[in-house]
C-alpha cells in the first residue's frame, strides 16, 4: 500500500514517514512544500512530491497519482497567522480531500484535532477557537464524501518519546500523547480496515497500539 | 413577513431594514451586537434582538423565533482580523443557518462575495483570499441545506446612492454597486419566491431591481 503523506516535513508527518518505510505492507511518498526538504526522506527510501497545499486541487492529485491512501496531517498549527489558520487547516484539507477523489484515492487518514465538536467551538479560547472551528469544517467535509475515512483525535501532543500504548475511543479523557504514538497510531488504522468510517480521540495510555486502535 | 436581519448593523444591513420597514408586505427584526445599536432600529419601528454572533446557535435561534425568513448579512469584512473571518463570515454564518433550522425558519438569504468558487479562491491576492474561502465555505454549507435559500452575490460595494437599476444574473461582468441597491435586491429577492435556489451576482446596471431579480 503506497501512502501520500500531506504534511510529510511536520513533526508527526516526520514520524509517520519513518514508521511506514519501516512497515512491511506500506510505502511513504512524502508531499513537502520545499525541494530542500527532500533530503530527509529519500534517505529513508520514500517517495517525495513537491507541491504547496496553497497550490490548487489538480497539483494535490497529481501527488496522489497511483498511491492507496492519503494520510493530512499538515498543520498551520493553533499559533501561526490566522489566515493560515483557513488557508490550510481548512482549504488545504478539503482541497486533499478533493484531490483524492480526482485521484481516485478512496483511503483517507485525518489527523484532526482532539475535539472539533460545535460545543468545542463554542467552549474554546478566543485564540484557539479558529483553529477548532477550521478543523471542524474540514472533518464535517470529509465525513460528508464517500471515502474509506478515519478521523483521528490526538490530545494534547508532546515530543516525549513514544511509550507505543495509548487508549483510543471515539470519547476518552483529555490528556497528552508523543507524537511518535499519533505516527503509530495512524500507521495502525491504514493496516486496519475497520478503523474506516470511524472518528476517535486518542491519549497515552496502557493498551498497545495495534490492539488500541482495533477496539475503536 | 417577518424578516431576521444579521447583521443589521452594518452599511448594507441599516439600508435593509429601513426599506423592509417602507414595504407594505415585510416587517424587520434587526439582530445587533449590542444594546446601545437599538435607537436607529426602533426608531424606524422595527423590533431588535441583542446577540452576539459568536454566541451558540441557541441564541441566534431564539432571536429568529416567529420570523418568516432570516437575511444573513453580516460581515467582518474583509480588511478585519483574520480569526474574525472565520469565526463569522464562517461560522457565524453556518450558525444562523443551523439557527434557521432549530427555529424552523425555511426562507433564507445570504448576502455572499461576488465569486466564492473553487477558482476565486485560488486567484485571489493573499490577503482576501481567506475572506474568499470563508464565503465559499457558508455558502457550501447552505446549499447543502434544505432550507429555500436565495445566494446573493455583489460587486465591489460603494457608499454612492442607490440608481434603482442593476444587472443580476448568475455570472455578470466585475462591477461596483451601491450598498443601497443591494439592500433593495435582498428585499425583491424576498418577495419574489422564484428566486428560492437561486445564486446569482449583482451589479450596477439599467434594469429595474424587482425586474433584475425576476429574471435570475
Amino acid at each position: 500500500m503506497k501512502v501520500l503523506v500531506v504534511g510529510a516535513n511536520g513533526q508527526i508527518g516526520k514520524h509517520l514517514v519513518s514508521f511506514i518505510q519501516e512497515s512491511d505492507s506500506l510505502d511513504a511518498r512524502a508531499m513537502i512544500r520545499k525541494q530542500e526538504q527532500a533530503s530527509f526522506f529519500e534517505n529513508l527510501g520514500a517517495e517525495t512530491a513537491v507541491v504547496d497545499l496553497e497550490d490548487d486541487i489538480d497539483a494535490i492529485a497529481k501527488a496522489a497519482e497511483g498511491v492507496d491512501a492519503i494520510v493530512f496531517t499538515a498543520g498551520s498549527g493553533p499559533h501561526t497567522g490566522k489566515d493560515k489558520t483557513i488557508m490550510i487547516d481548512l482549504d488545504g484539507a478539503v482541497k486533499t480531500i478533493e484531490a483524492a477523489k480526482v485521484a481516485g484515492v478512496k483511503r483517507f487518514v485525518m489527523v484532526s484535532s482532539f475535539d472539533t465538536t460545535r460545543e468545542a467551538i463554542q467552549s474554546a479560547p478566543e485564540s484557539f477557537a479558529p483553529y477548532v472551528a477550521a478543523k471542524h469544517y474540514a472533518d464535517e467535509w470529509l465525513k460528508r464524501t464517500d471515502l474509506d475515512y478515519t478521523i483521528v483525535q490526538p490530545g494534547a501532543l508532546t515530543n516525549d518519546e513514544g511509550k507505543g500504548q495509548v487508549q483510543a475511543a471515539p470519547r476518552v479523557d483529555r490528556g497528552e500523547v508523543p507524537r511518535e504514538d499519533v505516527a503509530r497510531v495512524i500507521v495502525a488504522a491504514l493496516e486496519n480496515e475497520k478503523t474506516i468510517g470511524k472518528q476517535f480521540q486518542v491519549v497515552t495510555g496502557n493498551t498497545p497500539i495495534k490492539e488500541a486502535v482495533a477496539s475503536v
